[in-house]
Formats: C-alpha cells, structure tokens, sequence
C-alpha cells in the first residue's frame, strides 16, 4: 500500500487487527516497565486504543476514561451519552454512569476498573510529561488517589509516545489523502485570493475549498497578511483587506477520518519586493536540506541542524517557534520536535513536518511547512511540494 | 442593545472596559475567598481575562498561563510564539520562554510570577472541580508545586463560573449573531439534504452552508440519521445514504469571534411514521415547557422538572445525556445543567440550552434544542425556533 492518496480516499475507521497491534504493541511496553494498567482520559489516548471518534470532546463537561490493563481488552469507563457510540467500536466491556453527576462523576467506576488490574501495589501509567495533560478535573485525580492508596501513579509518556510516533500505513493513508486534499485546495489560490478581499472573507474562501475538495474538517485554519511580511502565523484572520504588496501566509490544520495535515502556503498580493523573494526561497532551500537529511538513522536534532545552518546563512534574525517542525497525525501536533535537543532517531512509518522559519526583517517572519512521511529510502512528501519561487496572485 | 441580531455582525473583539470589569469582578470574588493570584491555563480562561484568540490551542504541545494577581493586571506566561498575538490585547506583562523545552517548559518562569503576588503563605486559585482541566503536564504542575512550598493551591472554579456564567451584552451579540447565521443555513435545509445522499456529504452541505451564511467555524457538527429515528447524537456523520422514511439530526456548534451556538434539527426524509411525528411534538411541547419556567428566580432544576414532565408524559422510556440543557458561551457547553440537581439560580444574562431529549423506541432518540437568554422579562429566544411540526423533506 501506498501512503500517497491516489484519486479515492481510504477506508473509513480500522480492522480490528489495527487496534489489536497496538493493544499488544502497549502490553509489552507496560510488562517492560511493570505497568499493571494505562488511565488515559484525552481524546488522542482514548481514539487510538478503541477508534473512538466524535467531535464531542469539544464539550469540556465531561470526563472519560479507558483503561488498559496489562492483560486482555481496553475497558472503557464512560458517560452513558456515548455508550452507542463506544459500543460501535471493538471495545466490548464499557461501563458508564450518568454524567454531568452532582458527587461522583465516574471515579468510583474508574477506582473499581482499575483495581481490577493494579491490585495492591499495582503501578497504574498515564501521561504526565511533555506535550500530555489529564482530561479531568484535578480535584477528581486526587479522589481517584484515595480511592486506590496502594496504587502507585507513574508516567506513561513515553509508552504512548513510542507507540504513536510510528504510523500505520492505514494511518499514513489518512493522512496523505488530507494532505492531498489541502494541496488541491491551495491550488486553487488564485481564484480565491485577491487584493481588497478581507482577511476573514479569505479564510473563509479556502475553508470552503477545503470541504468542497472532500476535507471532513478545518479545525485549524490560521494566519495574516502584512506589507512586505507578516508578523505572526498563530491569529485568527483580521478585517484588514488584503492589499498590493501583501505577503499572506494561511496554515491548515484539516482533517480526514481523524488524521491532520498541517502545512502552510505563502503568496504574494500583485507584487513581491526582492527581500521577501529571498527570504521565500531561504526557507524554500531550508526544506530542501530537511527533506535531504530525513532518512532513517538520522535524529530530530539532525533534521534541526540541516534546516537551520541555511536559515542561518539566509540571513535569519530569529525563530519564534522553538523548533522546525514536528510529529503530525490524530493531533495537529505530536512528538517529536525538531530542535537541537530532540534526539529522536527517524524511523520508517514517522509522519513529520518540516517547518522552517525565520525573522528576516523586524516584525516580520516567513515559514514553509511540508508534510512527509519517513520510508527505508528516504523521505516520501505527502503534501504537493510548495514551488520554488514565491507566488504572485491576486 | 439587543441580544438579537439584527443583520449586521457585532464588532469582533472588545473594548477594554470589558476585560477591567471581568477583571474588578474576579478580583473582589478573590479578596472574598483570600486568595492572592489565579492560575489560568485552558482556552477559555485565558480568553476571558485577555482576549487572547487563536486556534493554536488544536496543538497540545506547549502550555500557556494567566496569572490574575489580587491586584493590577493579569500577567502573561506563554511561548514566544504567542507574544506578537498577545501583544495586542490589553495584557501588559508578557513573560515568554522558547517552547517546546527540554527540561523547563514555563515552570521557573511560572513560579517566580506567582511568588511575586502568592508569597510565604499566599493561596493560588486555579480550577480543579467539575467541567474543568488543567491544561499542562502533571509532572509540572507537580515541580510548580515543589517550586512554592509555602504556597497553597485551592480550587477556584466557583469564581471562574460565577463569573462567566452571566454574559455580557456583547458577548451576548456574538452568540446571537452565531445563533441567527446558523438558523439561516438550517433554512436551506430542504435544498441541502435529499433521499440518497450519504449522512458525510450532508453534513459537508451544512458545513459549507454554515460557512457561506458567516460563521467563522463549524468546530462541532454531529448527528446522524436512521429508520424512523437515530440512535445517538454524538457520532461523526457515517458513509450510510439517507432513505426514505430516515430521522435526520444534526447538531452544531458554529462559531463566531470565539462565541459559540449550540442546537440542533430534526428532519424527517421523505416521509415520517405517527411514532416519530408524536415524539417530535413531544419534545417540542418540552421546549416550550422549558421556555415558560426560564424566568430569573427559577433554577436549573425547575427548569428540567418542567421539561422533564412533559417528556415523562408522552411516554419517554429514558434520557441518556444526563440534563436537558446547558450554558453555553465561549465553551460549547458551560455550567450550569438543567438536571435535578443543579440548584443554580437563572440571572438576567445567562445564555442557555434547552435540550429536551428522550428514547421514545428501543434504539431511537429525539433530542430537540433551542438557544437562550435570560432577560427580566423572561427567556430571549437567540435560534429561530424550530416548527411546531416535524419537517418532512428530501
């Protein structure tokens, strides 16, 4: 199987097989570290164990909860609102509870699952490090605590992040085919952008596009415009019209099947001034020496390295962002990073950004962003290489 | 000014009269309750005392912090990303630090903020109960913990609901405005959704129509359809094509400047049983019963009793959502609940959900959901109110 999208997109959701490997690939790590079960509460943790998949963790009400114990199947402990919905997974023993609960919003059921495996003693792994949080309320972590004094809580991270850093071809499918998606998307930027348009109303254009090219969603759309430059790449879109001069840069996070891309475009509105020109085609060269580097045995500080000595020799005054790019797939942003401090070793299956960027003139940045995932031979772009010289449309 | 929208958006933004009265009333709540600082570190939070709004929150990778001291402004600990976005909100005092790190992702630079106003003793409220996260790594919440030992950290989510569970009339515009361009594209409906078009293209339809009508986003659009009812409301739209005789649902959550709707329609394809058009009427009959009880004085609790009477009557057989509405603002769903035991007084500015919802057959649903405001004079309707009558369409 390919991982680059073909003209028909993947099958939605995964063969029971997927979440088997990984059910097991997690029990061996878990015997390694004596782990006698993993608490996981956020909605990446949960969808990668069962497959379940809803936009509802955008109500920040209530908590759930899955456990996974070092022997036999996931246990999912959660509001009886989604009871249907987790039943349509492979998970088969789900317990739930009537939730939002005025006293006891499921810890009692999560204290009971969990001592079904972490007896006296037992050490219980959840996600307590870098780029984690715990989807419930602390006041009810510190319940769970007491409900279980003999347990002993320890850090998971680096369990789910070993597991989920390597992608499935299934998963890699995913996300080629958004990528491919947004990739036509941006094609269409000439027709979509133009001088006088809003900001807002810009957006607006390519979220469309986005959908109409059959993306599910654009949870992530963001961005400016600025003459000569921009200054930011993380605010929502203003009312300022786009203007002769501009350079607009839009960033998309979209989704299909719950698997994100996560690349930018730049153009320039009705003309380009050669400063920005060159600093288009340093960051432009900068992802060319990542995608010479991102081969397998290579580390994240590797990848660092190479995209930054061109920065640097570009004329680079700063980078903001702290890193050049970063793991990508059931979240906009995963582990590793690109740094001089990440020594991640590149395997074949890791789906990456390369993201350089740079301050090249007070108060304005540019950034290119290509996603790629890493094969025996070498890096395979999933997005439509951006063209070498900046685009002047509008 | 009218909570309604009237064809013209309202300004995006606020004045910065605005974010002083949160700030004087969150202050006067902290000397009542003797605590030095707050510590914000979710979405929401951190919006309500800055104005601070981004998508960037879609990646988990760094954290972000407000510190409300007792007195004087709020002060920003955050990324070097964020510091141009939040230069140009009324914060002042912007600390920032390169993230991702490898050792101290903001905590030393967190905990000497917090010293400055939580000295020998001091408490520091942050959110721990029901609804509520802490949005950053346990393992630094824990060395945080180290890093102040004098200080005490107390649950403060009584301060944080108190104060955004009553809405502003500007942000009450926002949701209106959110609330009217929604139900514009739910006029649509009778062009967008048709016999045999699959449940993912329809609501791909509604995205674009939402979007095309003004929205900013359509973060939350759920539902589904099936034979004379569907079975959950929290699932992604499936590959399944609608049929004749099919209940269709969808729900959204769109968003404009930050501001959320919340509701939902019913729509019957082709052709509607007597069992479904009845429960449909019921649940609508549960509305208006919920419409006449929310009148400032009452509770949430009467509110449910009396939406729960009606639902009672005509034959519910169960609710698995656990309430029958929400608050509803920056947050999809926000305190307070309508359910039994939710003794929240309703105030003149608290913008709500009224979703009765019940099984009427094993399997099948009907949730009906309208958006309000509490006025003296009695509820404000922000959605245009669905028909007394199940529309049959397709």
């Amino acid at each position: 199987m390919s991982g680059r999208a073909e003209g028909r997109p993947p099958p939605r959701g995964f063969p029971e097989s997927e979440f088997e490997g990984r059910l097991q690939r997690a029990q061996a790590l878990m015997a390694r570290d004596g782990l006698a079960a993993l608490l996981l509460t956020t909605e990446a943790e949960l969808r990668y164990f069962s497959g379940f998949l809803t936009q509802f963790w955008q109500s920040p009400t209530r908590p759930w909860f899955l456990v996974v114990p070092f022997r036999g199947k996931p246990v999912a402990v959660i509001p009886e609102i989604g009871a249907e919905a987790m039943a349509r997974t492979w998970i088969e023993d789900i317990r739930t509870w009537s939730s939002p609960h005025p006293s006891d919003d499921g810890v009692t059921l999560l204290a009971a699952a969990l001592s079904e495996f972490a007896a006296a003693g037992g050490r219980i792994g959840l996600a307590m490090a870098r780029e984690t949080q715990l989807r419930m309320p602390l006041a009810d972590f510190e319940r769970l605590r007491r409900a279980l004094p003999a347990a002993e809580f320890a850090d998971a991270t680096a369990i789910l992040r070993r597991l989920r850093q390597v992608k499935s071809e299934r998963e890699i499918a995913k996300i080629a085919w958004v990528c491919s998606l947004a990739s036509e998307a941006f094609a269409a930027a000439p027709r979509l952008f133009h001088e006088g348009q809003s900001e807002i109303e810009a957006f607006r254009a390519f979220k469309m596009e986005c959908l109409r090219c059959g993306v599910d969603d654009v949870p992530y759309l963001v961005g400016g415009a600025g003459p000569g430059g921009y200054g930011d790449i993380i605010s929502p879109p203003s009312e300022r019209a786009l203007a002769d001069g501009d350079v607009l840069i839009l960033d998309t996070g979209s989704v299909f099947d719950g698997y994100f891309c996560d690349f930018d475009r730049n153009y320039a509105i009705g003309r380009a001034s050669d400063e920005v020109r060159r600093a288009y085609e340093v960051a432009y060269r900068a992802t060319e020496a990542g995608l010479a580097a991102a081969r397998p045995g290579a580390t994240c500080a590797d990848l660092f390295k190479a995209m930054q000595a061109v920065l640097e020799a570009g004329g680079a005054l700063g980078n903001d962002v702290g890193r050049l790019g970063h793991g990508l797939g059931s979240q906009l942003t995963e582990w590793p990073s690109h740094t001089a401090w990440d020594d991640t070793v590149l395997e074949p299956g890791m789906v990456l950004t390369l993201e350089p960027g740079m301050s090249f003139a007070p108060g304005r940045v540019m950034v290119h962003e290509e996603n790629i995932v890493i094969r025996e031979a070498g890096p395979e772009l999933l997005t439509r290489r951006a063209p070498p010289e900046l685009p002047v449309i509008g």
